[in-house]
């Protein structure tokens, strides 16, 4: 396996941050591998777009920050218009078609889901919008299996809510699997 | 201000990780400084030392990973053997006298402060610890004021949790102050 390198982007309150924490999590508790997850706020993120970086691999990580993701997440316009450029050629862009509008073609495998539209149709929580993303990212990259976001999930979350995360997770595996078809 | 880069220490389920976002977004978005926090997970993270690093400054940070932390807390035996030898000398080291046993005098200031055992008695709750410790934190370093970090957990947790979450962080900084004088 090569270092995957990801950027999920959005607004604060749509859990990107938690989206890559549990990624991380899952990627080094359950399937082996070792993971760096970060955060730069800068006088940017008082504007509004929030930034996660996360890398993947199977060996040593030395520097932590993502200069140019292979996967990047866009879940708010402003996010996308901030960080569409850094996206290395021939990587993965994944926007959100409520809160996106793509305005160029990427260099990149582009793909935009109704993740938010699903979410709340389906299950009509916002909250778990962020997972239904992960769901996505995971069957579109195959880094880490559904069961291994699952057990991260559980020492989590309350038990009452993990239905409505094991469906949003499916969701966006469903979705993913679509997409690259 | 100078750089402080901090390192919190501890096991799984204690929200070191938690902590270092909130105390990172309350230094971001209200009081106007620049902040970096990560999570590097080896498979070290699988025997069970959790670390986060926080980098705050008021100027450009280009390192996101901290080498000698200013600021250390274990809040586990584990962690603090394993994170003790890295702090810089005269920074600031805290642990918590429930869960460390510390086995030599660092060259720096060290305070081992009864975080989780007050806790308990006063709140009944270990899931504050973590914003008992960030209190301890911000009343040694005078790095952000605490109503920025209760402005950050308002849009957090339910409205329901926040008085708990103010008593702990209280409790700390009642701590801290004392410890200092």
């Amino acid at each position: 396996m090569e270092k995957c390198r990801m950027v999920f982007s959005g607004s604060g309150g749509q859990g990107v941050i938690t989206a890559a924490i549990i990624l991380a999590e899952a990627a080094v508790l359950y399937e082996n591998l070792i993971a760096v997850q970060s955060q730069m706020y800068g006088p940017e993120a008082r504007g509004g777009a929030t930034r996660s970086d996360i890398i993947i691999s199977d060996s040593k990580i030395n520097y932590p920050k993502v200069i140019q993701p292979n996967v990047l997440v866009c879940l708010t316009q402003q996010a996308y218009n901030k960080f569409y450029p850094i996206i290395r050629p021939g990587g993965l862009l994944v926007t959100d078609t409520r809160y996106v509008k793509t305005q160029r073609k990427a260099d990149a495998i582009q793909r935009e889901l109704p993740m938010f539209q699903t979410v709340m149709e389906k299950i009509g929580k916002p909250i778990v919008f962020n997972i239904c993303m992960l769901g996505v990212v995971i069957s579109m990259t195959q880094l880490v299996k559904s069961e291994s976001i699952m057990k991260v999930l559980e020492t989590r979350i309350p038990s009452g809510f993990l239905e409505m995360n094991r469906e949003a997770l499916t969701i966006g595996m469903a979705m993913g699997d679509e997409s690259i078809n």
